[in-house]
């Protein structure tokens, strides 16, 4: 109810401030058996994980992972599995010259109003390092969906330029610091991404999860369908200010005729002939590649001398120094792989237990 | 957990089928003594309802609400509060030619799968009926945001047709079918949809919801951030594709210093000079219009002939008769308006709990 | 959030006063494809229902059940479940002298103080009229739990005078007004009753509510245990002030060698040779009987002039008339028989969701 | 939704096997800007910690609580609080001997049928070492609730010997290891407890809990009683058997006229003549001190033999040895108290939130 945790029976709860003394997660729900060992969250969190390529922050986190709880002799127990990371180069002295004042377009005044208080230092709970624990989650998410179910995403447009969708390659993802499907691009967003920082500005970004062989009737109508869930999830992630499942935002231009998925039967079986509903009908799955995306909005920490206002009600101007992501979209990549694989599991279990008795 | 409740403090659950006896909601959380009664709630009610106009489903359906419980001498009393709606034109002889077959674009397929049944009049709980439960509940929850807060939805875009935001007028809204705030474009909307119409077809919508005067503190980070919720609430009604909150979408081509929504000190106060946050930063309100849109797909039901397949898995054609809404964007907006109105209602009261002791 | 509702997974939520229009509840979380009629939900309510017998309120309530949605074609669909009952027998000026005071031990009084209104027609929420819903909901938690599991209640003391357990024969059950096993003592309780009835008070009881064939592994661990959310279910109905589970209160008074439930095998299979446990280990069905049991208080409304205060803080007198049970524990049997069942099937639908993957 | 938290505004989830890594727990739902310290934690779970006297576990747990977040400046920041416990004394190899068997008493047969494995080293979750993460929250909780509020329990009953409760004392407490209100009884309890040492048996226990200075209006009917959710709460202890409020089981015997807690006005407000209510009617708090009393069955695990069954279907005998409580009801004391000042502070915050607008 705080609004710390997500899920319903798949369900996890962070804590941790950006500079605070460790991060970390319970995951209660996960069913018992489940092999889990730290390698299968670490190498998840490895792909979030700051200083990764020269266009991410230089913040240097190794965020290892202890298991604390829920796993006993490689398994899971059907207990609470508690993560924990502890911060080792949390530089809170960075933030003594923002300690006064509102940056724009961070959450420090809205805290402020709040809470009544403030943790200055890195954002506490509104930095994007919580988002490690999202990604700790997902990889506990993924062990129960199975191996057959993939979760994948890829960055397909930074500022002003997109990938060119019919080179989509996702084996190209490996292959660069960008999580991009499309070779052509990765040179014209590294000069671009260099001469945003030489410049001292960020850029916002766009990202598009799959999910593939997500089984059909994953899904709660009315109000937990899973389309809303996942909406929920990845608006959830810092930064974030759209989500389309989907045709998306392109629906509303299109006749009916355009949108419908017509059905026919191959190999016995009805299928799809195309996927505009992005694998979800009535808030449920179809069996189709379930397709979310979202856009991340540029960093808000820029060099640029922005006008802001002070904690006591003076106008002043600020300038973020400081280790940030010049385009945090990139590393939204697996945090939004992460809330989507939660999405499902969590789904998967609900519709466990109503199954037909 | 079945999903058929939404909010946490201020939480509704709805009930029934498009072609069953009754619709209806239980709203449990309304603080006491507020005062309400029954034409509080038809008001709103009246304005969803279909029938309204020509561009809408001509199903007669009064939606006279019926107050069953939590209120008291014109107040409530802190009780459940529960309404009743008795569906009056359900025409179930209208579905027996899609009984055996899966429509396009239709929860039919996947609901059969998820419950191995299917109640085909009308689409049973996945049919746009269940929303006047929505608005019934947003009533409510406008009474207890109080007037001073305002929840408004207007339709900025019919298919290709967008509105001239600079012409955005609401005292237009009352005067046309559409929710439209630019007179302008309203002649040429009737024309499309009457030509639409007589094509047979149906047509995607584009919804803005605009909340005035919230107050700053609404939201609780990090899961259940206000715009989190809200994607949630707004994904959640039928034929939504996409979720933006302010810039939204267009913040993937934005440069830092572009999105910046810079802060002064007017009149004593802090105020931002634009709002591409849309009122939400970190998850919380700050003081700003909440701004949100949402795309709404093409009606499914259309007139022009589409392949499908059938539940024993022949394949098929369907052109769907029946008294559908050409395009469902427009009934949508009072619906959106109510989902937020909720979603502030529940954030009103948590963050209410959470003040300090 | 407001306490309306119980159960997690099987979940329902009530509404409705003692005098209002109607009462009744949604239950959200039945599983699809179980045959469902409203004889199936009527045949218990009849056994709760007022005027049964001569020792129980004779308000005339029909308690005629009306399904609203959720069933098609005499099955669950999977959608939530509305239940309604219209009241009939509401003679609400029976309330008009005490309207302006507070009933000991009735809730008037903390009802008044938490929502600073009050519903005096026969208590509002705080009615025993309430548990009609229970009931309900109780008759299809059992279908969900199929007909192998029972759960059986009997009252086993009223006032000073127990049953012999050594008579127990739940055949007898039927055969008098009282749900008493034993039928000796029915004679007993025939006159005593009387007698308190001609003296204008009432008397307190206890009922054992016995559920047999529970499969083995139901609970959650660690707050959510078995017997934990039937200690809440059971003391959440009107007038409970003790629950205990086995050997109950009597424990205390133990030995580690006494309570212990030993095991043995028994045709291969692990039993045991006690039930001290009432059937709970850990929190977890072990597969016996679970045993649970409660104390009802006397009614409070009672002819006996009792010391009060009014509303404007002024001393006074009170003696209830109206249509009051002497012994309200009598119609607590079916209640908590209810109660179980729906403690049961939401554990039952939770076991299904974390069973191995 | 697996079990692991508790309450619902103010809520806590804990995690950790007695014999891993540590224990914990992530408070969710702290007002922001309440003074917390280590050592405000520290100082209850040192009365609760084993070894403290010679009549509870002789397990050496310093029990030293880190806070790892939601602190910042020594003030609670309105982030989740983050405890942590590592275990240091946990000594695996004792529990060899029972490694393949089903200890009577135990949650060993359940846990294995419910999750398919077994963490046989001191029972995992099921071990009374969770219990120390419930008096952690219990501390936060009594911040929340001010020092005026004081929830303080009292053992009241060890086998068959009771204390008499016109000697009680609340002064007496610390001058015993018992947390004993009547000093005559303590120097019986310490022979009595002596000698079922010697005899290799456990010994069973009555707590008594009491709440002062409880405002009235806490509670949330008809399901969230505040003494359905004490019920919840208690029973959801370890070895707890039944749950009492006020009057508790003895109202089963009593007539309306004894049971009735009458009211007078005194300096001008209105007062209760008894209190066999324990402080709550209707499930609300009425402003009376709040007294409930809790069973707790003697330690499963004794010297004495026992017939059990092993992990592959055969009979079997056991002697436990291990180190532990003679009566864990001594123990219980504390976290009794713990689970009632947390189900207060829910409350507490629920009724914050339903406030009149």
């Amino acid at each position: 109810m705080s609004g710390n945790s997500f899920g319903h029976l798949f369900k996890f709860t962070t804590f941790g401030e950006s500079h605070g003394v460790a991060i970390g997660c319970i995951i209660d729900g996960s069913p018992p058996n489940i092999p889990l060992q730290v390698k299968d969250i670490q190498y998840w969190l490895d792909r979030r994980k700051p200083g990764n390529s020269k266009y991410t922050s230089q913040r240097k986190e190794t965020d290892k992972v202890e298991i604390l709880s829920g796993v006993f002799d490689g398994k899971t127990t059907g207990a609470p599995i508690a993560l924990l990371i502890r911060n080792v180069d949390a530089r809170s002295k960075d933030y003594d010259d923002i300690k006064d004042l509102y940056r724009p377009g961070h959450a420090d005044y809205t805290y402020h109003i709040k809470y009544g208080n403030r943790d200055y230092r890195g954002s506490g709970r509104a930095s994007a390092r919580e988002t490690a624990c999202r990604v700790a989650a997902g990889a506990v998410a993924r062990k129960i969906l199975g191996e057959n179910i993939e979760v994948k995403g890829a960055l397909i447009q930074i500022g002003t330029k997109k990938i060119d969708h019919s080179h989509w390659n996702w084996a190209e993802l490996n292959n660069n610091e960008f999580w991009c499907p499309d070779r052509n691009i990765v040179p014209i967003w590294s000069k671009y991404l260099e001469e945003l920082r030489k410049a001292g500005t960020s850029v916002g970004a766009m990202v598009q999860i799959v999910a593939s062989n997500v089984p059909p009737g994953l899904g709660s109508p009315v109000y937990d369908r899973l389309d809303a869930d996942i909406a929920k999830g990845l608006m959830s992630i810092n930064a974030v200010k759209s989500v389309e499942i989907g045709a998306g935002k392109e629906v509303a231009a299109k006749l009916g005729e355009e949108n419908a998925d017509e059905m026919r039967i191959v190999s016995g079986k009805p299928e799809f002939t195309s996927n505009n509903s992005g694998g979800i009908l009535g808030g449920i799955s179809s069996g189709q590649d379930i397709i979310a995306r979202f856009s991340v909005k540029p960093t808000s920490s820029i060099l640029k001398t922005l006008q802001t206002v002070t904690v006591k009600g003076e106008e002043t101007k600020v300038s973020t120094k400081g280790r940030h992501d010049p385009c945090v979209g990139i590393r939204a990549v697996p945090v939004g792989e992460a809330m989507i694989a939660c999405s499902l599991a969590d789904h998967f279990l609900r519709a466990k237990a109503l199954r037909e008795v």
